[in-house]
């Protein structure tokens, strides 16, 4: 299934799923009284009414975690590239829920910002709550996936702490929708710029694979419901600017645009 | 005021205020239907009934953050003991969500930290949303200060960055409330160990002031209302083992003491 949320007539954030239609894709309503649809045995949530079709539904990020976890250097030929050394154990960082954004939501450059970059990756939704998970009990504790731009404020990886480079407002975008059913095998992933391919690499080429990373976060952190745990980006990282378009695809899930523009003023 | 949150007979949480009572403090519960008491002119919540006796409630961390920005080396003490050059501006690092933990609720040192540290903090928590605010500006947004832990696993600031070092489960103890009449004055700040005092400053010697640090955090990032802000420790962060207890003391807020214990197996 593929869940995603968006805004209600009267401001509402609401939950959906997208409908194949030969029209074109719909979205359906979830009842938010059913339960949340998650892992394991369930009724989950019964679909409502068509809210319209997908093209024209506004999407939000398809899910609001108040944790982001991310892996860095997670692919050996982004290691490679840059010269780093081959990590022991998942070397972990934090995105802010603050740079949310949604699909087709632009990515804001800060004027003090000379060089914003993306990084196309996985990205895991928990839908059960995740503390000292096993390698093998781990896939139970996810939602489902969906695709992250981890945005990068190159510059600012200088101050050591890399809060600003990665928690600026709009620096996670997310989605289209969480897939609850692509598996973890491999799959390819591509960032475009415009219709450029600039990374291309698939999900089965990363050094610590989805189970191994969350068995590394619950060790320490606690997971919940929402949460989201970025895996790591290819190689081929660059520079982005305003007017550009980035594209994020994942095979089996979907593609997820964002324009990029300079942040105003105050 | 002094605003707490608790959980109801029921499990709900809820928010609450501390009432003085010569028979001893009393908490009493906030109206949950009108508006949250926040800064700025407004009727604020009305208080309803009494829930019981301070020492009788179990408090929760008085707010429930999503984002908890964090600075470091903020003052001049903690510079000199640790021979630190001068910082140019804030120096940020984010703490997950996860890591809150409420008064009285037990700080956990996972097996694999040799040295856990305490650090003893102000720390100033959002009551409207905050955006490219100005130091003139700020403190409307503030709904009030509260004391912070800023627990550390010493071992893992090895890893660069410090996501495991800051944001494991129970390292931001929070509370015991939210002061919202301390003003922005020096305030006397003291972390005991037990019954010995080893930290020991006020918080008017910040080398970055609450409006100064907010001005420049919301440059980036956008806090919203329950956001927290650490504003950094003093000199004299040092470890504690389990079976330590520890309090932070801020004049005009409260204490927050929480004991130490080794975070369970799995």
């Amino acid at each position: 299934m593929r869940l995603v949320r968006f805004t209600d007539g009267d401001g509402t954030v609401r939950q959906g799923c997208v409908e194949p239609s030969a029209d074109g894709d719909l979205v359906r309503a979830l009842d938010p009284s059913a339960p949340a649809p998650g892992p394991g045995p369930g009724p989950g949530r019964r679909p409502g009414a068509v809210v319209g079709r997908l093209d024209e539904v506004g999407l939000l990020a398809p899910c609001d975690p108040r944790t982001i976890v991310c892996v860095g250097s997670n692919y050996p030929c982004q290691l490679e590239e840059k010269g780093r050394p081959w990590p022991e154990h998942p070397a972990l960082f934090l995105k802010a829920p603050n740079a949310v954004a949604g699909p087709g939501e632009p990515v804001l450059r800060p004027a003090q910002v000379e060089r914003l970059e993306y990084e196309g990756e996985l990205a895991v939704v928990i839908g059960r709550t995740a503390r000292d998970v096993t390698e093998r009990d781990a896939m139970t504790h996810v939602l489902g996936l969906t695709c992250a731009n981890d945005v990068t404020a190159h510059d600012w990886r200088a101050d050591g702490q890399w809060t600003r480079a990665k928690s600026a407002d709009t620096f996670c975008p997310l989605g289209p929708w969480i897939e609850t059913d692509a598996g973890t095998g491999a799959l390819a992933l591509r960032t475009r710029l415009g219709d450029r391919t600039v990374q291309e690499s698939d999900t089965g080429r990363m050094i610590f694979s989805v189970p191994a990373i969350l068995a590394w976060v619950t060790r320490w952190i606690t997971l919940s419901p929402g949460d989201v745990v970025l895996t790591g980006s290819p190689a081929g990282v660059g520079p982005m600017v305003a007017g550009d378009r980035v594209t994020v695809e994942i095979e089996g899930i979907g593609a997820l645009t964002n324009p990029v523009a300079d942040r105003p003023a105050p």
